[in-house]
Order: structure tokens, then sequence, then C-alpha cells
């Protein structure tokens, strides 16, 4: 990786305190001289948006929130925003909360705090999504990064193990991918080597005991820097192959992203020796394929997953190998390290295709 | 360390690139659609401001610059900003340029470019400081932090190597300190490990060969990264020390900070079991100290410094070192892995008082 780059790095709070999320919202509503709050969550997750909460003054409750954050969804939230005079977002959730926070902010300049409960990472990105008929478009402006955001590992106890793994290894395929990707940077790559650290020393402890505080704050921690890291450097080859499977073969995002993760990684892995010894270091194992493949042995993954261990047991057709190569070879984001092509593209498809682990090593 | 912590990232861009300042500072003006630009460099530094600024229309030039930012200096500068009315100053050079620049930022929002052509890291920090009378006033103010900073280290080429070195390693305490200062956290560790590892590759090669661009272009970026993680962590026992013994006893600086650090490493490193992995991975040795040490040897430090390696050469007498115990005991840094006491911080500087290395390594 060349140390010739330009990097931005985003302003923002960032606070981690197991039982804590109470009293750090309460000094932040402070320090932010916020006088009308309103919160965003689920309506299954008010409760603990409520205790979250415990410490300020709510002026107003939204449950409004639907995935994917619809443009209707949106419109009514700012309206609301906008009635009630409010001058700050908290967002207590997931994905759909917090994006629905970004979406009202970006239309009203109202900021946001994201107090997050899952390992999604919106809360790290200046980026936000919108959906109308089906079709999401997205986009990136400073406006919606939250000012702050309050981990609580104790909000994420009942996230249950198969969804913490899942989730934990679409954060380390973050952190992977940034290594390589079009704005990869030494500054995000030192990032994503943490957050690698951090998720393969937690998610282990997770599937041992899923009340581990300690397990669940080092996920917390790593998704956040696998957040900012992809966030910083874009997506990469892993990305892109995972879209298309998802978007063109229907195939489940999270399962998707576990089976492919140690072939784009074997494939990459010897083109890339700077990103080799990092990821090798945050797995603390000789070689990055081999430290991925101990922990999806320590983690059973994807078993934990409750899903197969190979394309072919997701449903994909090898017929479909060509349709993938053919769209990822129009689609290749730029600065892999390693030329991609049609023949080893379909290589890495065919293996990925069949279950025996461990993958192939060899470039 | 705890992962507990609040953490705020200061929003900044970096641009790091070999001979391309000059591009890089005329895309930034577009950007930030300036109109009126005062370029800040010393006198002796004004052929090499030309170059950078030889892209961009320059409003005003300024060359009335001090070290340590005197007052009525700061005063000055910011009148000629305002007469002018400047929309943007671009400060060109070390720490006086850079310092006078977030003077007048501090006293009126005008925003600053830097572009840094030594290793002293003030251009990453939102630390301002003021002289009046011989006394130094310091302070944080977000204001104060350069929009953008431009590293080209084709700039650096002329730091003699000594300079470089003592420069260098003075980053390089940085980096150590921040990992158990008062507000060390993971994400300032991260920061300081990568920055330890870019200043150990970087300083040899200089040393080696002083035109070399990958060192220069990585002590930049290690240096960067120092500053950045010490202004998040704060000073820890190794700058408190090094403050005493400068301030009370007149010990030059860069000396002083590379003879105390492999002593306050080899004191804190066996209480720090965290820190002294970073550290070893990033010195690519079995421990942290070992690490140092093979890296001062590399150096040669600290004679590329044309420095004493002991206290007693530089002068300081072991009659000095319950003054300084005592000093360093009524202002210990929270949150010091080590208990400090007057008994292991005499003996600690009682080792540094003699010069044979290797340092003690047991606790």
């Amino acid at each position: 990786m060349s140390l010739h780059f330009t990097h931005d790095t985003l302003a923002q709070r960032v606070m981690l305190g197991a039982g804590r999320a109470a009293e750090h919202l309460r000094a932040e509503v402070e320090r932010l001289g916020a006088r009308r709050v309103m919160v965003i969550s689920s309506a299954r997750g008010l409760v603990q948006a409520r205790e979250v909460a415990a410490e300020i003054d709510v002026h107003t409750w939204h449950t409004d929130i639907a995935m994917h954050v619809p443009v209707e969804v949106a419109e009514r939230a700012r309206a609301v925003a906008a009635t009630n005079d409010i001058d700050l977002l908290v967002a207590v959730g997931g994905g759909s909360a917090i994006g629905l926070a970004k979406a009202v902010s970006l239309r009203s300049a109202v900021p946001s705090i994201a107090v997050p409960t899952t390992y999604a990472g919106s809360e790290a990105t200046n980026v936000w999504g919108l959906t109308e008929g089906g079709r999401k478009t997205t986009g990136t402006d400073d406006r919606v990064l939250p000012v702050t955001v309050i981990y609580d590992s104790r909000l994420t106890l009942t996230l249950p193990v198969a969804l913490s793994v899942a989730s934990g290894l679409n954060g380390l395929a973050h952190c992977v991918d940034s290594l390589w990707a079009p704005r990869a940077d030494p500054l995000n790559a030192a990032l994503a080597g943490e957050g690698a650290r951090a998720l393969a020393a937690g998610l282990p402890r997770i599937v041992q005991d899923p009340s581990d505080i300690t397990g669940r704050d080092l996920a917390l921690y790593g998704a956040y820097l696998a957040a900012v890291s992809f966030a910083s450097a874009g997506a990469g080859l892993h990305h892109k192959l995972c879209h298309i499977l998802g978007g063109t073969f229907g195939l489940p995002h999270a399962q998707t992203h576990a089976i492919i993760l140690p072939h784009v990684l074997a494939f990459n892995a010897p083109h890339a020796p700077a990103a080799e010894r990092r990821l090798a270091a945050a797995l603390e194992a000789d070689s990055a394929v081999a430290g991925l493949e101990r922990l999806y042995e320590l983690l059973d993954a994807p078993r934990s997953l409750d899903a197969p261990r190979s394309l072919a047991e997701l449903g994909f057709p090898a017929a479909g190998i060509p349709t993938v190569v053919e769209q990822a070879l129009a689609a290749l984001p730029a600065r892999n390290p390693r030329e991609v092509t049609a023949a080893n593209l379909s290589a890495l498809l065919r293996r990925a295709l069949e279950p025996p682990r461990p993958v192939e090593r060899s470039p």
C-alpha cells in the first residue's frame, strides 16, 4: 500500500461503558445543551430505549420506523421533529433507528446521538440511505454522522449468538476488505487491523458465554472500527462479490459473507503482503488465512449462523458462476492487489461452491 | 487498559504525497473556496513557502514569526489578517509557523492549512500556545486545528539527520507515553502503535540515506500519528520526568527524551502487558524493551544527536535525584500502570544517570 494518500477523519465522540448508557446520554444532552429531545426506536425496543433515556427529559418518543428507511417514513419523522421543534435526535437500536435519525439530520440538520444495540456500524459513518419504491439510494453527508456514539454492551446481551456472530463476521469482512479497497490507506488499515483484532477476540467469548461483558465490549468496539475503516476505504472485492451474489441470486447476506470471506482473503493475501501481515498479527496467527480459519473453528462458523458452509448449500448453482464473473468484472473495485480475471475469479467461486475447508491457500 | 473510554476524534483532512504539496494546496484552496490567502512562514523558509504556494494566488505573505508564539507576534498577525480580509491561513514550516496560524485562528476563527516541514506534530492537534513575558500559556480549542494537513516529504529533505532523529524520537516518546497516559484508550493506543511502527521503520532509513523518500514519508506519517495519539491521551510518566529535567535542571529537550525513554519503558512495560505487546509488535521485536534497544543501535542514538548517553554526561548531578523525585511525585500522571514511589523512581533515575546500555529489563 502506498504511503501517499488523502484521508478524511470525521469528528465524533465515542463513549464505551457497560451499563453506563443512561449516564453517558445525560452527560451528552447537557454538554450539547439540548432542550427538546426526540428518541427514535422500534416499538419492540421501547423498553430498552426508556432505560437508556431514564436520566433525561424526552420531549417526543418516535417508534414509526422501518427497515431500509423508506422515504415516507423519513418524511414523517422529519415532520414530527419539525412540529415539535426538536433540537436533538437520540436513536436507540440497530440500523433502522440510526438510519432514520440520519435521514432526519440530512433534511433538517438536527444532530443525533446514536446508541447502537447491534454491530451494524451505521453510527460511525456519514453514509445515509433511503428507499423509494423498493429502490435504495445512498449518499454521504457529514451532517448525518451522529455527534456522539454511546456504546453500552449491556444493551447487546439479548442479541442472539447466531446473529452476534453473523453481524460480527460482517464487521470482520469490512475490516479485511478495507485493507485493499479503493481508498485504502495506512490510517484506515491501522483502524481495520485494530477492529479485526477486537472482533477476533470478542466473538469467541460471546459464543462461549453470550453474557460475557468483555466479549460484548470487544465486539462493539470492533464493529465501530470496522465501520470507520470501511466507510473511509470503500468496498473491495469481497463486498462486490457478495453484493452480486445477494442482488442477482438472492443469497442471504450474513451467510454469503461468512462463506466468501476466506476465499477472497486467500485470493488476495499473497499479493498484499502488508495487509496479510497486519491481519495475521490481528488474528494472532502465522498467516492471515490460518488465523481466519482458526477463528471460524472457534466460532464453529458458519454453523453458529445455522448456515451452510458452501455456496452450493446456499442453493447457488455452478452454472451461475459465469454470470457472477461477468457482473464482477464489469464492476471491479479499483486497486485490487491481485489482477482479477475471468479465470481466477471463476476458480475462486468454484472453491467457494464446495464445502470442504481448509480453503486453498496458494494463489 | 480498560475498554471503557470516551474518545474525541477530531475532523481533519490529511494529504501525504512526496513532491505534491503545491498541487494538493491548490486543490484544497479550491475545495474550501478561499479567495484571500495569507501564507505564514519564517523569512528563511520563504523560498520553500513560495514553492508550496506556486499554484495558488497569495494575497499576503507573512514572515513576522517567532518561537513559542509571543502574544505580540500573534496580535500583529491577527491584525494583518483582519486588515487584509484574509479567509484562509496557510502555514508552511515548523512549530513556529503552524503555532502562529493557530493563534490567529483562535482569535479570528479564520481556518488554516498546515504544510509541516518538521516532525513536531503541532499540525495534528487542537492545542494552542502563546508566550507572554516568558511565560507560556496553552489551551485546547477545536478552531485552531488545521482543516487540512499537507505532508510532502520533499520539503523535509533538508532537515539534518541529527535533528530528524531527535525530532523523530520525540515523536516515538509521544507514542510510547500515549499507551499509559491519563486518557489512554484503545483508539489512541492503536494510532500510537501505528505511529511507533512508522517511526521505527522510517528513522533508520533517514540515518542511512537522508534523501530516502520512503524514510521521510514514514517519519512524517509517524510524527502525525504520534501527535494525534499524544494529544488525545495526554502526557504520561515519561513526559512528566522530561518536563522536570528540562524545566528545573535546564537539560536539553531532545537528548533528555532520548536518554529517559528506554528507562521509563523498562519501568512500566512489565506492568502494562497490552501496551508492551503492542509496542513489541510495532518495533518487530520479542519485547518492547529489546525493540527500542535495537532501534537505538540502528540509529546509533543518541550519538546521531551529538548527545551523551546518560544524564550524567548531560551534566545532571546524582544529588539532583531527590528534587526530581519530589517534583515528579507531586505531579504524577493519573493511571500510570505501575505504582510510582520515591524508591522506584530514584532507582529509575540512578539507572538513567549512568551510561551503559542495555537498560535494565526487570521491574
